[in-house]
């Protein structure tokens, strides 16, 4: 049988904020099944994940697409690959069967060709909606889970500062933190994110930051005691103020910074001398490298999510075509919580 | 017997570059003896240290002055206290007796006075001069090695880039690093001083900053394949550039930013994104935090004077009135090695 795949691609690279005329719905025929000697899985898409680092993959040039694994730059033109959810449709490949549900590397279309040494793994819902499988327990979760406890090292009583804080990783370290004995304050662009972190994740506070005239004395206002940790979704002036407010000893782990992506001069400066006297750590890190630690994760997260002490924060949106405009929302801050998109029923 | 004690002291706060108008030599008569009752220890001073970390302590405000004890900040007219050498003239305390050579916190003067639970050691000099112990076998050498050991955490055959690679610290962390089996480029500011690193300690390359157009290809063509330390003595745009060049998991030791302290302005904006894809590790230390590994450093550095292997680089000034402008040359880059003031003979 024959169908027709539609897929999101991008027309041209994209080297500032993303637009809507930035991206083509295209479509190509694709056969759902395969050939008797092909290896290959093909892949019915339930659900994708959109993330704000696929940015930097569709820029003209970015440092960042030689680094990493999962940065290489997208050609115009052609499929995006993200993690996603799906079914198998048909497998060439003996360890997946027809009908399997599978997580892994997909694109952001309807269907997908997975090949020979493709991360695909088969998927154990442990009685959760799919949609967990590709943010509260999968790289979002890792991100917060990894960064939160790998990379600061957190103490009970530690004062953490998350930014982004109703983003898909923002507010899961803001519940790891809490759960943990943190005391914990976050930021975000409105008063509804503000109340929502505040009444439903239990943060110990928030605040908005585009109401804030000065970032530095509002973060001494939330923190008269000093920042311990800081978990930086967003750079820039953020960073510096966070580090100035920061005591001795501090943390900082750098898992985003979006203020950056769109615009490369947008920079985060922070005091060198704040960091030397203070003996501050900035720390880069990407939660691919801390996949041994995914099974401790997976299990505590789904404990927490059982008894309810972790909410998951999703935002899905629905269908192929909206693919785009799901990508756009993240830049404008307008998602709460995990941003995905539904493309198809189970 | 009274004598007068000749001492520098500022005038007022220094808030930009320092100045010779900004001090004075100021002159107060010292008794070299004790009541009956004291247990203070007064101190002839022979050596005493000057370094950039000074002009932090000398500033109207600076954040630095509330992190650190050895950061507090100087008042006008007073006694200026900094690590250094001298003989025990007369001591009220059991643990020193007259004619004791003794190492720790003096001032930048003739004579100090010495309170009970003031920073001051017996000093066994090992058959080195006494300037070593000013130098290489005190806080400059134990700063080299604690950020380069303790903060680095090299590996053999690793890429290590230096900047104030001529400067007191700078020139130990280039000679542990080629000790280690690492290699080692150096940046300084003039070509004797980029000879000297070549010829006279060992470094694989070194180059003069002040002729390079610009920085990130100037080491890129120094690194082709990267850096993986930047052990970092001045901040600026040097640190932005050695981020950019450098490897995955790569590290930043920050131990001086001499660029910023006397212009707050002048700030490292290191790209986030490098630091989150490159899994970069950013960290400012203090010597003070490793006095546990004082013992370590000293038999080891030592050992390594004894063989030649480490060559002790020192720029020795004489008399307490060349102490201001010992002072200043560290800001005009003109000195190369361990700046420090020889007061008296012992």
């Amino acid at each position: 049988m024959e169908v027709i795949n539609r897929y999101i691609a991008i027309k041209t690279h994209v080297d500032g904020a993303p637009e809507e005329s930035d991206f083509e719905l295209k479509t190509s025929p694709i056969a759902l099944s395969l050939a008797p000697a092909s290896n290959e899985v093909i892949v019915k898409n339930l659900y994708v994940s959109i993330d704000p680092y696929q940015i930097n993959r569709m820029k003209s040039y970015s440092s960042s697409q030689k680094n990493s694994e999962f940065a290489v730059g997208i050609v115009p033109g052609e499929a995006i690959d993200t993690y996603g959810v799906g079914k198998v449709v048909a497998s060439g490949n003996p360890e997946f069967e027809k009908g399997d549900i599978v997580g892994g590397l997909v694109s952001w279309g309807e269907y997908s060709v997975i090949k020979p040494g493709g991360m695909l793994n088969k998927l154990n819902p442990m009685g959760f909606p799919l949609s967990y499988h590709v943010g509260v327990l999968a790289f979002s979760g890792l991100t917060a889970y990894a960064g939160f406890f790998e990379i600061c090292k957190p103490k009970k009583g530690e004062k953490v500062f998350v930014s982004a804080a109703s983003g898909s990783v923002g507010n899961l370290v803001g519940q790891y933190a809490k759960l943990f004995g943190c005391y914990v304050v976050g930021c975000a662009g409105s008063q509804d994110k503000v109340a929502f972190l505040k009444e439903k994740l239990g943060f110990d506070d928030a605040f908005n930051y585009k109401e804030a005239k000065d970032l530095k004395s509002t973060l001494k206002r939330y923190f008269p005691d000093g920042i311990d940790i800081y978990f930086d979704n967003v750079g820039g002036e953020m960073q510096e103020a966070a580090v100035d407010n920061m005591n001795i000893n501090g943390r900082v782990a750098v898992c985003g910074v979006i203020s950056e992506y769109t615009d490369d001069e947008k920079r985060a400066a922070p005091s060198m001398m704040d960091v030397i006297y203070k003996r501050i750590k900035i720390q880069g890190f990407l939660a691919g490298d801390y996949l041994n630690k995914f099974a401790d994760f997976f299990t505590t997260t789904c404990d927490h999510l059982r008894t309810g002490d972790i909410k998951p924060l999703e935002d899905i949106s629905e269908g192929v075509e909206s693919i785009p405009s799901a990508f756009i929302s993240l830049f404008r801050g307008q998602n709460v919580g995990k941003k995905m998109v539904k493309i198809a029923e189970e």
